[in-house]
């Protein structure tokens, strides 16, 4: 149970965080990624926010066991998720950014004390970077039954084949470890079939592809790879938890792991509906701010009433995880699924609109954060995949 | 402050009655309604709930005054409202519909003795009927300042002349006293101009021109009147609070007024949401349950969402009245205002279309809870100048 | 082919009677209706209405025969549908009004002649009215295959067991004959199992239940009936097309229904965009008139874009069928069934927001006109079937 | 007047060409792109197009001048440029993309014989490319007075000094003339300030400041670019028609320029409906294909009703151009303006959720098109210029 006066104090000093360094370092970070020949190398500056991040206490946030971070619970870790998420490079400056965070929780509940001390510990300590390797290009993800990736068993050792995109971190040069999902044994029951491995990065047979776009952009420096796994072989040490568990531990990750979703992006639209104040209050167009239009009120009026209630959603949601569990809340979970990222959507284009030719440039974080928040109605389940599984089990419940 | 555990044990009891007593009698007042030579009269099952609702300690819940009613603040009344407003005739049930909670919380609080026990004391019985007279055809009513309805004091008496509309309830043959907001002195400082003064349903010069229609529904027995007042004439203690204090009792009482409105539509959209769900799992067309259609279950799971987003920015919005006052929660409950009537709006249109023309007839309480969501939109503010209210204070706040 | 230059004169001259008479005549109609002791009684300045249509040669324009009408085809007649659905009286001043129109067509088309004599006669000048049987409380109608009245042939006589509702038109007074849907065989193949027989509406065993309430209106003094038919027994003469037929002659009543319903809501949409412009020029608000507000600026232009948009969907979907068969036109006929009631609704919806209290209210046409639009996205299939429908054309035809 | 004979050929031939040598093109061009060293480097495959469609004699299509064109009217070239539209790499391929088609009828219009010969024969023959220079960062360009850009007069030259951005085409490496638009008296009258002139590309003082994004794309290899234009000196020869009549031009250019960019933007949607239903035909999820999903149909039809409205609205606009003149058909104009590019990114997002994460990504035209719809509800005004001005038309119209 999270010390919540923890929690607050925590919400203050991670604000003065993000204004004293992070806001700065966006445009710093930004031109470096723009200049560098090879886009796929990590800005300096970005370092040096971890390393103060660190200093300054603010570091694994994410994480719930006290001995690696904060120890806080969802609904304790919510506030500050949303307070990171208001930049697009923030919470990677708090170690606290998708997939690691997922993928050292994965570790710290599945994983067995040497691929803890391989793994996890340079992942808690930042030194490292890691991918999740899940969605495949053939077959619709969302139902994780329809996996083709093989992983057999040779000997003592697991062979991988099979094609992989958006695998998102993998184009970072730092990205040193990869958690494969394949099938094991297609004979299997049909949630019994999949499993993990741990794959390091620079195994024989595991080619990057290409960098996926996101409406155009590569998300450089840590972009979402496709990659190909042809021949790979690790040790059968390297199986997650054991054979035909893969399923269950996707289920595991992807309750907290939309909910941190939703928090960034609560926090992206706040940050995009204090822009829409700023910008329509001293922004003249046809003599007057654009903040004595009516429809621009209306639009930020509407704005901030939509994020108040994603906020409370997504706080339901954590809160419901913390006490009855991840499966309990799973109805509240698919609902600020459901949601958010369309808030997020919806007020970010607003924003854009109301900040013009600048809305859809590299000028703001508008139009990336829009860019997330649009492809989070796709990844991790498609917005109807959750809606479908949400209605369901309404029906069951009211409709005798 | 709120016991809550007793706000919880009212919750299920509650529920209980309205399964046992209310739903039951909403065809059989109906059905009188419809029936009666004079749909103006008040169907006997009305008095018998009222009666059982007493017996059973369910009276005056709205009340925060433990010696008149429940005793509860804004936060353990919410999931009560929304119960009650589940259906059309239950808030009447347990004394707790508008206008006449609002009539009443202007009594105790701004009331002298003798108006209190001419007028509050029956009102808290159950035993007349009450009706806010504030809206006028002429002239944008939105803004108070607008105002025209004269009341001018001529010696011991105020002379009250004006023509108002949308005085809801005052069709009721129970009807007996009507508040009336007026100026008294145009020449005073804008907010200071108008007063409230009692005016009892048969002082003459009272005039009820017609019932006003919504949707085509007189929505009798209790009705909206369009009223003339020629030459009417009160004693100068009919004052409520003193001359110039209309504005500010039009304030105090709107904040929860609000409030309640939107629980209720909660209430309803909740239930149109459980019809859906039954009415999708046994209706069958073109060979499958419309359950099993996509575009429903989106319907279903949107709805869901929706009004879980609602319900939670409403009881946030009943918190912070609680904890800070109505003036500091007024972004919260503009908030909850502009979005909770459309939001039943919607999921109300989604229920009558699965219904199909089952939803938009009396055969069920969807077209009826529609009107009274759509009318929301309007009455009390319209959503526009709540948006504009919220975004100037939102500009002020982040624009600079 | 209709000669367009007759198509445009008659606008000129339909648009100067509805200013002239029907306009004018709103009121007066509606004040009558409400005073009546019996609101099922037709309203004197109706007849005054028709009699000034047919001296004028604005009678039956929706007949494309040259002999009983304007003879236009469904293009000619568009406009002159859109301008007379300007007024929720003003199709049936010119005897153009549902469902006579369609149960004219049926007769014309699939009558005898003396189904003719009897009934298509007196429909034709307007002397009686009539009512088209088809819906039913307990299976979803919009699947034809589902209908359950029985329709058994005995000797020279057909028994007809069954209950509709939803017959429009078939509460007024003037109404004498249904045209009835039921089952003559349950053994046929699907689509021939169904038939339409004439029944008077005098004939024993007809039982008008009660009239269904739209929205809390019951459409007075047209209405729409619910109609219990109880071994109701008509010669076998009364039969139309021949048994069988019934699936085919709804078909081929429905397409131009749909397209005049199109119509005749865009005229409903016009008039409340030009409403929306006159209040928001001579409402004053906090100031200054509702004209000046941005948000009631995009509401006009987008509601005169979306109008201008279905105005020419529906058009070229009478286009299509004139050109190529009501068959082949299906595609663009479930487009404008589909856009065009949504489109009047919502600019219709603006238009009361912008009306204020008194836009629910009886009077303005608004509230009557959103309630029709509101209706017809359930009647003649609820808007889903026809999406589906259009769909699945769309993706044999694309979808390789 | 368009001889539509012509265009219906011309609509057949064009059809054809797309799929014969434009779409298998398009994968080869943009790997080239992403291949390339320095991205802002044409491929090859381009200029073969660009011979293929002249070989073709389908060239300049969008030209109104026989001698030099199509000789098409407005409603003659619609459906070619929807076709062509069909593929971002279309238009250039027969050298009809903006700015390029703008500024080659500006030169036409207003251009001297000497300017002509030096610049809009190269154009018109696909040599060289332009841009058009107006937005600037630092001011609402959508009301054009006021613009900074400073044009002065210095003897037989003009001095020019400002900061452009938004310049479409200029980071190509064949754009060789841009069209500036300045003030060159900031005493006239409010529009008479304004001029244009036309300056080289190689103008000393002309620098490139950087490229703008696009949602994250830099649209290479034609770019979208910053200008710096730091005393750069042009003939007075150079100015286009006389000082002052920029803002003249301006209206000039727009008008079909706008409905240019709704065509494209109908193309576009097309044929990401066309995609939505192969996609929903081969994608198997849950068991089943997409296409029986009921809420994949209703996306389906629904845009499929949207983009006909849009484009018969469209249509409707440029035949308005073409009977009545441009300033005539403004209203039109304006209605395709706000509509048109909203459906294509309702439709475009649509098919990419459809499409899953393959829809964000290079892998298909959608995002890309989709980033084109975006930025057109900005550029050239944003959406609400437009709403506001055709409402002020409306209310002047109807709201007396």
């Amino acid at each position: 149970m999270t010390n919540h006066s923890n929690s607050d104090s925590l919400r203050v000093r991670l604000t003065e965080f993000m204004e004293r360094y992070v806001y700065p370092a966006e445009q710093v970070y930004a031109d470096y990624v723009s200049e560098a020949d090879n886009p796929w190398t990590i800005p300096p500056v970005m370092e040096e926010l971890k390393n103060n991040a660190k200093t300054a206490g603010l570091w694994n946030l994410w994480c719930p066991y006290p001995e690696h971070g904060a120890g806080l619970d969802n609904a304790g870790y919510a506030p500050l998720a949303e307070i990171m998420g208001r930049s697009l490079i923030g919470p990677e400056a708090f170690n606290c950014s998708a997939p690691d965070t997922g993928n050292m929780e994965t570790l710290l509940r599945f994983g067995t004390d040497a691929q803890k001390e391989m793994w996890l510990k340079p992942l808690l300590a930042g030194e490292i970077r890691s991918a999740f390797c899940m969605t495949e290009p053939d077959v619709a993800s969302s139902d994780a039954t329809n996996i083709q990736c093989s992983i057999k068993k040779e000997g003592n050792e697991y062979v991988i084949d099979g094609l992989k995109w958006w695998s998102t971190g993998a184009m970072d040069p730092r990205c040193q470890i990869l958690i494969v999902m394949g099938k094991t044994d297609t004979n299997a029951e049909r949630h019994k079939q999949q499993s993990m491995v741990l794959v390091a990065m620079d195994t024989p047979g595991v080619h990057v592809v290409r960098p996926m776009h996101v409406f155009g952009s590569d998300d450089a420096p840590h972009g979402h790879a496709e990659i190909e796994f042809n021949n790979v072989r690790v040790s059968t040490a390297n199986i997650l938890a054991g054979e035909g568990r893969g399923f269950e531990i996707a289920q595991a990750r992807l309750g907290p792991g939309r909910i941190h979703h939703c928090m960034r992006l609560i926090g992206c639209a706040q940050r995009g509906l204090e822009m829409m104040c700023q910008r329509s209050n001293s922004r003249i167009a046809f003599g007057r701010p654009l903040s004595h239009q009516g429809s621009i009120r209306e639009d930020i009026a509407t704005s901030a009433a939509e994020i108040e209630q994603s906020r409370l959603l997504t706080l339901a949601a954590a809160k419901k995880m913390d006490k009855e569990g991840n499966k309990a809340a799973r109805d509240v979970i698919a609902m600020a699924k459901i949601t958010a990222p369309s808030m997020a959507q919806r007020v970010l284009d607003r924003a854009i609109q109301i900040h013009g030719a600048m809305g859809v440039s590299q000028d703001t974080f508008l139009a990336a954060a829009w860019g997330y928040a649009r492809t989070i109605r796709i990844a991790d389940g498609p917005d109807q995949v959750h809606m479908h599984a949400l209605a369901k089990q309404l029906i069951s419940q009211y409709g005798r």
